[in-house]
């Protein structure tokens, strides 16, 4: 029997749309509707069977809804959450897929009438963006953390945990400013320097790029306006990420300047380690 | 009918042992050698078919060999390609595959006595090193500098380059310094950063790493003696390299401490630019 009479996703990009597709492959709601501004995107979300229905009216999408999950841009979210807020049922589940918690849990700390609201990223994409490339099984084996605050309601919190749980990924809670701080090492300084080493190599030698510059700065082909919005909403954390890599930076080049070869091999050898710790 | 009675492949690590895989699979030669000092690499390559024959003694693995490939890491090469010139025939034709070329090129213009050279660099590799992992396609598609000087003899030139051709390669000819400031942004540059973004990232957020670190910090996991014997061989190009990136760097750091949002995306465009001309 479903979990839920009806869940509405609102943006149904890749993230949105795989998590439709995850929900319908288990059977965990009645009724998914997709709201979006984009028809065509609906469309497509339609035609792979991420979502049953679409909207493109907000109120429309979300008053008959359970459970309200917001996949927007990270400047979006909040808007978004607040309208979804006007909207529905008193008591609404509503949770977002944000690169960023801190400000989004700031700002939806107070002043919500009937949505209950629980902060989530999901550790998870695809080099490819659109519900067209939504993958039912995007999730299994990820990472979702969640950013539930004392203010959090604490069944809201365990049903958005549940949702994770079910479409395969692990949960891990942490404080929204903890997220934040922590993902600008892991995802948001990947990103920066993938992008200034892409934007550092002459347009001539392109050609003698391989494997080593493919992998390296994959990422940098992003979306850059979402980019930089994720950037610009953790301003802080990014910054001391990027004062750390600079010292990094600095100390290999010191290395090498000076022609201190152990110390060169030593450095590398800590890049070495902590790849090597992760796999992958 | 083979084109080489005998080929010898100095070293046979994955680059070797591909080499050797790869020729015996166009029926290239008709004996392929494989020379190195690890006897369980040699007895890989013997089981993986990369070779027919092994040998521990460079003097006798390249006695009767009309072509040499030394396969080493940079700073062996050099030695590796005199050793080879004092036991093989008059005109034998010797390339190799290393990293940097400007060094080995200088320390090779003269003193050959027998070996007819040839620089060469197959832009090309694998995750897992070792001839088990050898792959007769590994140069399909692929890229292969190589960096004959004026010194060089035309016909061995030739040779060379229609040996890579056979493998399936592309072959661009470039002046050793050239290839070496090239490979400087396109190669040397990435694992730099990469190392650094890796160690830089806190061990206890490691948990938090996804697809975007995974492939951005990929070839930090390469042999930190091996990458540390490339930047040294490549100093002066590597810190031009460096000098560009940290300007880039600075630039976006700026746009981010100020709040120039324009700025800042308009940054992460050129790299987003630079990344999509590519593909991959």
């Amino acid at each position: 029997m479903p979990q839920w009479n009806q869940a509405t996703i609102v943006g149904v990009g890749l993230i949105g749309g795989s998590i439709g597709l995850a929900m319908r492959a288990r059977g965990l709601a009645k009724t998914i509707v997709g709201v979006g501004r984009n028809k065509e995107s609906l469309a497509d979300a339609l035609k792979v069977g991420a979502i049953d229905i679409a909207a493109t009216d907000i109120a429309e999408g979300v008053k008959e809804a359970e459970l309200v999950v917001v996949c927007a841009p990270v400047d979006k979210i909040v808007h978004l959450v607040q309208e979804v807020d006007r909207h529905c049922q008193p008591g609404t589940i509503v949770t977002d897929a944000g690169s960023t918690k801190g400000e989004i849990a700031a700002a939806l700390s107070k002043g919500l009438q009937n949505a209950r609201f629980v902060g989530g990223h999901p550790l998870a994409g695809g080099a490819k963006a659109g519900p067209k490339h939504a993958d039912a099984c995007l999730y299994v084996g990820r990472t979702v953390v969640l950013t539930p605050t004392a203010k959090t309601d604490q069944e809201a919190a365990a049903a958005v945990e549940d949702l994770w749980t079910s479409l395969g990924a692990t949960v891990v809670l942490m404080k929204p400013k903890e997220h934040d701080e922590a993902l600008a090492f892991t995802s948001h300084l990947p990103h920066w320097a993938a992008a200034a080493i892409a934007a550092t190599t002459p347009e001539k030698w392109l050609p003698l790029t391989a494997t080593g510059w493919y992998d390296t700065t994959r990422i940098a082909g992003g979306d850059a306006a979402l980019w930089r919005q994720i950037f610009t909403s953790n301003r802080g954390h990014v910054l001391k990420a990027l004062d750390k890599f600079e010292k990094v930076l600095a100390a290999l080049r010191e290395a090498l300047e000076t022609e201190n070869d152990a110390k060169l091999e030593k450095l590398l050898n800590d890049g070495k380690n902590r790849r090597d710790a992760v796999g992958n």
